[in-house]
Formats: C-alpha cells, sequence, structure tokens
C-alpha cells in the first residue's frame, strides 16, 4: 500500500458499510444495485462485487470500470460471468457462502422424500388422516456427484443419520474417498440417493442424460441443488413418469419452469423454485468473506475463491 | 435354567422366529396375533410381546396368561399397558428402537418448516414458481423436552447444523447440561423451537398449556413427537389462529384427528398421521430388542428397557 491511495470497492448494497461493519482500513466503498447511474468514483474501481442476482445488463458495467482488478460474486455459480471477465481482471466466487444453506436443502429434501413429507402435506390440505408406515433415511447410500466445500457439508449433516457415503468431483482424490467422473458407472447403481452439486460447464451440461440415469437403481432419488441444465430434462422426465426414478429439483432447465410443463405433475417429483441457497443467513456471510476479501486485497495477500486469476 | 423346562414366548408375528433369525436356545416361540384363539400353551407363557399397535381388546389377553412374568413392548410409549400389568410381572419398553425414525421426523419437521417445503409442495401442487428466501436452522435455539434417548439421537443429527441446544428432563444432570421442568419458564423464552419427546404420565398429561406456550417467543415452533394429550389442543389452537406460534404435530388430541376438526386447517402447522416413529427399519429394530431380551431372560439376566420391576 505504498505510493498509491485507498482502494476503492463498488458494492451492490446501499447499507454496504453497514453490513461490512465499516470500511475496512485502506477501503473507500461505493455503492451501485446495477441499474441507473455509475457512482462518481467509477474510474478508480479496483474491486466490484455484482449484485446476487445480476444479470446481463448489470454486467455492461464491467466495460466501464477501467481501473478494475477483481470481481467478487456473492454467488457460488460464476458461469454468467466467467467468460465476461477482461484479461487482468480476477474472478472470485462466494464458495462457502452458501454451504451450510443448500447442505441444509439437501437434507430437507431426502428427509421428506423417505418420511413421505410431500404425501402428508398434500393429506393435511385435504383434510385426511393417511397414516401408514414410511420408508426412511438410515441405512441408505448417498452419492454427491461435485464433490467440493457443499459435499462436505452435506457429508457432515448427513454422518449422524448412519448413511454411506460415496463421493466424485472432477478430480479424484483416494485419500479422501473421492472417486473421478470415469468411477460414475460403476457407483451410480450403488446408490439409493445421487446428489448433483455441479457447476455449469461444458463439461457439467447434459452430463446427467438418459445413460446415466439408466444406471441408477430402480426407485432411486435424483436430487438436483446444483443448476438446471446439468440434467437432460426430458430424460428425466421419462424415468420420473415410467415411476422407475424419483427426483427433488431445486433447478430446472428451463427456469423458471414455465406454466403447463410437464415436470409440475410429474409423478415422484418434489420439486423447490431454486432456493437452496436463498436463506437470511446468506448475506450475511457474503459480507464476512467481501469484507476478508477487501482487507487481504489492501495488504496484497492472495485473494481466496479464486476462479481465475487476472493479475 | 435347572430344574425346568424350555422358556415359552409368545411373539405378535406368524413368521416370529424368522424375524428372530431362529428361536434362542431354551426359548419356544408360540405367535399371538391380538385376535382370536390364544395358541395351546398359553397356560405356560412366561415372555409375551403385544403387538404394535395392540389395542384394549388385545390387552385382556393379559389375564389368560397365568404363568407370565415379563411384557415387553415394541413401542417407546407405554401408557396403554402400565396400568394394566399384574402384581409380578415386569414391564419393558422399546426404548431406542424408535430412536432413529423420530429423531429422522424431528429434523425432517425441522428442516421441512423452515426452509417453507410445505408451501412449495403446495405452489408445485399448484404449478406455480412461487420463489423467494427463506429461513434456515442454521443458528436457531432448539428446547427439547423430555430428554432420553430419543432426545439424544435428536441432539446428536442437530449439532453438525450449529444450532444451540437446551435440554429438559424430569431428573436434572446438571453434568450432561439436562435441567428439569422447573427450569421450563427461564428456558422457553430463549428457543425458537421446542421439540416434546414425553411420555404421557399424569405429569405430562396437559403440560403445554395456555401459559406454557404464552412463554414460547413469538414465532416459535412447537413439535410434538411424543403423546397428544400432552398439549391442551385448544390452546395450541388459539396461538396458530393468531400466528403468534406455528406447529409440526404427529400426534394430536383427539386422535386421529376427526374430520372437520379445526386443527386441520389451522395456519402455520404441519401435520402428520403418528408417523414418526412408524418406519420399515423399526421391526428388525424391534426383534433385535425381543431377541436379546429373551436371551438374558432365559439365562438369568437382568433384563434391559425395565419400565416396572415386577420380579
Amino acid at each position: 500500500m505504498t505510493g498509491r491511495g485507498p482502494v476503492r470497492a463498488l458494492l451492490p448494497h446501499r447499507d454496504a458499510v453497514e453490513r461490512l461493519g465499516g470500511a475496512p482500513d485502506g477501503v473507500v466503498i461505493d455503492t451501485f444495485s446495477g441499474r441507473g447511474e455509475l457512482p462518481a468514483g467509477a474510474a478508480e474501481v479496483e474491486f466490484w462485487v455484482p449484485a446476487i442476482h445480476a444479470g446481463g445488463e448489470a454486467l455492461d458495467v464491467l466495460d466501464r470500470l477501467p481501473a478494475l482488478r477483481v470481481v467478487q460474486t456473492l454467488t457460488a455459480g460464476v458461469e454468467a460471468l466467467v467468460d465476461r471477465i477482461p484479461a487482468g481482471v480476477t474472478l472470485c466466487d462466494a464458495r462457502g457462502v452458501h454451504d451450510s444453506s443448500t447442505a441444509e436443502w439437501v437434507l430437507a429434501v431426502l428427509l421428506a422424500h423417505y418420511r413421505e413429507l410431500p404425501r402428508f402435506v398434500l393429506a393435511q390440505h385435504a383434510g385426511r388422516w393417511d397414516a401408514g408406515a414410511t420408508d426412511e433415511l438410515a441405512d441408505k447410500t448417498v452419492l454427491i456427484v461435485g464433490y467440493g466445500s457443499i459435499g462436505a457439508a452435506i457429508e457432515a449433516r448427513l454422518q449422524p443419520f448412519g448413511v454411506e457415503l460415496l463421493r466424485v468431483a472432477r478430480r479424484s482424490r483416494p485419500e479422501a474417498g473421492v472417486a473421478d467422473v470415469a468411477a460414475l458407472p460403476e457407483l451410480l447403481p450403488r446408490a439409493n440417493a445421487v446428489v448433483l452439486i455441479l457447476p455449469l460447464t461444458a463439461a457439467t451440461r447434459g452430463l446427467v442424460d438418459a445413460d446415466f440415469l439408466a444406471r441408477m437403481r430402480t426407485g432411486a432419488l435424483l436430487v438436483n441443488a446444483g443448476r438446471g441444465p446439468s440434467v437432460v430434462t426430458d430424460a428425466l422426465l421419462a424415468e420420473l413418469t415410467s415411476g422407475r426414478l424419483r427426483a427433488a429439483l431445486d433447478v430446472t432447465d428451463p427456469e423458471p419452469l414455465p406454466v403447463g410443463h410437464p415436470l409440475w405433475s410429474a409423478p415422484g417429483l418434489l420439486l423447490t423454485p431454486h432456493v437452496a441457497g436463498a436463506v437470511g443467513g446468506v448475506l450475511p456471510r457474503g459480507y464476512r468473506l467481501v469484507r476478508a476479501q477487501l482487507e487481504r486485497y489492501v495488504a496484497s495477500e492472495p485473494l481466496a475463491n479464486v476462479v481465475t486469476e487476472g493479475y
């Protein structure tokens, strides 16, 4: 921090300074919601945090920040940004911020599925006492595909339920029991539930196709807490309609799901509207990450959560 | 086992011997579903396991088993039996057998509540993409009232979610962080969720009355996985109708809940039809307990899970 002025950062909420617990030393905070005029100091902004639901329009701001060095998202997925980042700019994601909320959602839908909560909600809605034993989560085998920090958070919460865990990630780590995708044909038939926590990349788009689904055992549950286009919707619809598989989806392709789409009434499906990561605690956790990253940047320390290195 | 013949036991399922993995050494198994004629050897039966849903009628069998020494239930609650046990007969419950399934149900409804699964199930049913952030289980304070083996199973499953736990039982155990019921007025206002795992006794009937509920904080969740009559239904209905409290009930008073009862349409209520303990794995676990108890009885060793000692 020798020889230059304070770092100028652009954050998405009007009350960003308060959310940060005050601006870190050596940082000046401007705010920009993604719409309207950029603040006066935009030409000196080095560190930008886009709004959590920033669309294509908000990203045009990239062309108007000539001093930009870092883009820090509040989301775990960065597929809308990764190909738009200018040369020399580092992209950091919000890995970790959504671990707890997404892991909660996965546990919620696994338990709702095995303990048949949708059946009981609809029976209650109809005023019907629909007693009868259900299946249980205990003793099930759960395969996590895309095992990273969210996968580890899911595993921690599954562990006391007495389940067996199988793990697949892009790179195998045999010492941690993590296999690579080449092991899927052997692992899929062993799982009672397959949990997808995949980013959307060229390698994951359409990964869960008819062949992938056909290797899942009859009666198994597909859980998607990643991105909709990882699953070939028509292939899943065929397996749901035949009753061979069941599913819990927080994300769909297309998304939002249009009125009248056949997924709405597919049997054996629990559908939520992309809320797995959407809880009140996400912004406080996100701002704790932003503050820590700003402090690292000002101190010229390596940033965390780097997706693509720009400098 | 000197000087007398084999122990005769009466079990509720036709395939009881198979479920036991074969009769234990020194035991002869008869079966009786609770209806119709008792088997020929009934006069020598020393060890009886009533059917899991044995009603008053099935209990009349107690008067026709003159050699009876042990009643071993497959249920955790024994309120239908405890006052009917003849002098000299020991009553044992199925403590532990339902720990896993009941703890799963409690986690299922806590997560369904905070992550609003009933709202999403009904929106899906209506074909509506009802997006929006929810609350979360993380950082909540959960008070378990009736902390025993099921309470410990709930605590183990809650621990990775980052919640604070408060514990109340009949007897305080300060070294284990367990307070007695005298602490309820001080603990109730601190809890975001109050989980009832109470047996039905003179002390617990009506324990959760208007005064108990009034001490719960606004917006808190009452979860009942014990017995319906622990809660004063009208008092809970008033708190639900005003929107001050929310609830998840597996048990009700009356039960089953009659058609048209106001609980069916009470706002903020998730209702399931007494299924918290009812999972496929309960009978295998129950029969493992029965086998272990028969082996202890034949070997004249102390029985486990004794509720009232008869000899």
